[in-house]
């Protein structure tokens, strides 16, 4: 990644994983896959100081730099949290390219990103690297395949902690063994418009898997986006992970898509109608909180997914929900905006997408 | 009036008062007059049988046919409320070309309409003659004048109950006097948002005037609009009357100015959200009752006054309103709607009209 690379990723809100049109796209918007993995000799990166935080940057570099990384990857480029502004750290937690976890104690801390954003390394979050790929659509396979690729070909040159006994040691037991995070993130408007998104997801933590709302743990499920993920990561394989997340995504899709064909069915008239009143919101409101536009947003999505409003793509309003997120208005703001501000440069940025089409 | 005339009535929403452009027109849409007179030796319209009604109705029509008549109006056409059915016959009360009362015992009575709706003559109604003259913004004095050719040219054929103490003779004695009762409606949404209109209105009551809702006594004032009326026909001079309406609408429309801009300086990004929502929701809404449709427009409406909505006239709004009105919409609807159907119905021919300059 050059510096226009970074410079893009700041200045665009798009991302590879919103490129959208991935299989089930319309209700999935992406998957992703996560290792975590920790270098033997180092201790775990809240207890570094700067200096061996440093050390483990360096390796984890020299290591980005071997030809069996090359080989797979190209366009990577290391960022130091240090050289970003606090806006620029805190867009790319909105793209969900790092963690919040990255923006404390930044200086000890550092991402590898690539420049279609699909890739990104994190040094020194709670472990000392976590491998992420994040896709559009039901890809948990090619995701976990690309994660693979890079884990391969790091441990050629770094020296992992393992224990034969519990797999890929951690910073927090709830990571060890596979080490292995993966997620999908699921629209899913129509359970909760029939009120069945709480058992549907009552039965999923039952199963072993973890919901909470689009911006990580404790968030609200702010625009009927919900992050589904596995809680073990002992005990089974990397592939076994993938087939039961696969197997559960697949039924909560097919649970939606009943929820949406019953509401077409039964409550058409209603539907089209709060589809069609949060559209024109959209379009001509001149100020708006983050939790109504994606409140908003999700009701056109939902439009554009039933063909009740076109001239729309999903990907525009994937785009729409990261371009209204607090720091990216900040930055478009010049980062000098108070709340009310704030809301009508929301409205603003809104109003120019969606009025751009005619 | 001709055949052609009673039908284009029936189905267009727009009518000479809507024309727009009048003065003041952006806050006063409408001026009225009508005076109240009574035939000598008939009973009140309530006391008449079916012979004595006809009677009075072929008196006036003899008169209206008259030289007189003639040479200052012509396209007049008697419509026997009987030729017409109810939805018809309620259109007409959306259009304020005839009164709620014009609907009992309707076979007893008849409206004389002129092509341009401006001129209205109600027989039979509370008192056998009232005769209405409805033009665009503020013009009370030639709405009086209008009406008072008419009288007079229908004096000269037909005997009016007259008392040299009282003046002319009424049915109900709150009428009695000059007979007239002179009226503007007011769009008051500035009153209305800063707080202010039950103060105005309160003083408005003390100086002699009414003040009610758009659609009549007892009816809510829908869509912030006001009808401001003189209380007492005796003991001034029908001038007199004009002049101290004149006087205290002007006051109002200065206060109301006031509001407005109180407003755009101190809210106006709120103003600009507000009104933009509404106009956003009527574009788009698939479902919208009476009420609702009559508040966003009135909104959509001092949006275009103030020049923060483009795109639109003060006359397409007016006419909206009265194409939202029930009946309207039961004749649209070939009468059968129930009342979802009928807010379906509303949103649609909403959405028609204002998608349609794109």
């Amino acid at each position: 990644m050059s510096t226009v690379g970074i410079k893009e990723t700041m200045n665009s809100a798009k991302s590879g994983w919103m490129a959208g049109g991935g299989p089930e796209g319309d209700i999935l918007i992406s998957s992703r896959v996560r290792v975590a993995r920790n270098l033997k000799g180092y201790a775990y990166p809240h207890l570094l100081d700067q200096e061996k935080a440093e050390q483990v940057i360096h390796a984890v570099q020299l290591a980005l730099d071997s030809q069996a990384i090359k080989s797979r990857l190209d366009e990577l480029e290391t960022i130091r949290m240090s050289e970003l502004s606090p806006v620029e750290r805190q867009i790319l937690v909105e793209k969900h390219l790092i963690s919040p976890n990255l923006l404390e104690e930044y200086s000890k801390k550092a991402v590898v990103l690539q420049d279609d954003e699909v890739i990104s390394i994190m040094i020194n979050e709670e472990d000392h690297l976590r491998i992420q790929c994040l896709l559009p659509g039901l890809q948990l396979e090619k995701a976990w395949a690309l994660v693979n690729q890079i884990d391969d070909g790091l441990e050629n040159t770094l020296d992992y902690a393992f224990s034969e006994k519990f797999g890929y040691l951690t910073a927090c037991p709830t990571n060890t063994g596979t080490g292995m995070r993966a997620s999908v993130m699921l629209h899913l408007p129509g359970l909760v418009l029939v009120d069945q998104v709480g058992a549907v997801l009552t039965t999923v933590s039952k199963l072993g898997f973890t919901v909470r709302g689009l911006y990580g743990e404790g968030t609200e499920a702010l625009g009927n986006l919900f992050q589904l993920s596995n809680q073990v990561t002992m005990g089974h394989s990397e592939q076994e992970i993938i087939n039961s997340l696969n197997s559960v995504t697949g039924q909560i899709l097919a649970q939606e898509r009943e929820a949406r064909k019953a509401l077409m069915q039964q409550r058409k008239d209603q539907l089209e109608d709060k589809m069609g009143r949060s559209y024109g919101i959209l379009k001509y409101a001149h100020m708006i909180s983050s939790e109504e536009a994606m409140r908003r947003i999700s009701d056109v999505r939902m439009g554009v997914d039933l063909q009740l409003i076109d001239g729309l793509t999903a990907e525009q309003l994937t785009e729409l929900m990261v371009m209204t997120r607090p720091a990216y208005l900040a930055k478009e703001g010049n980062n000098k905006l108070d709340p009310l501000r704030r809301d009508i440069l929301r409205a603003e940025i809104i109003r120019n997408k969606l009025n751009k089409g005619g």
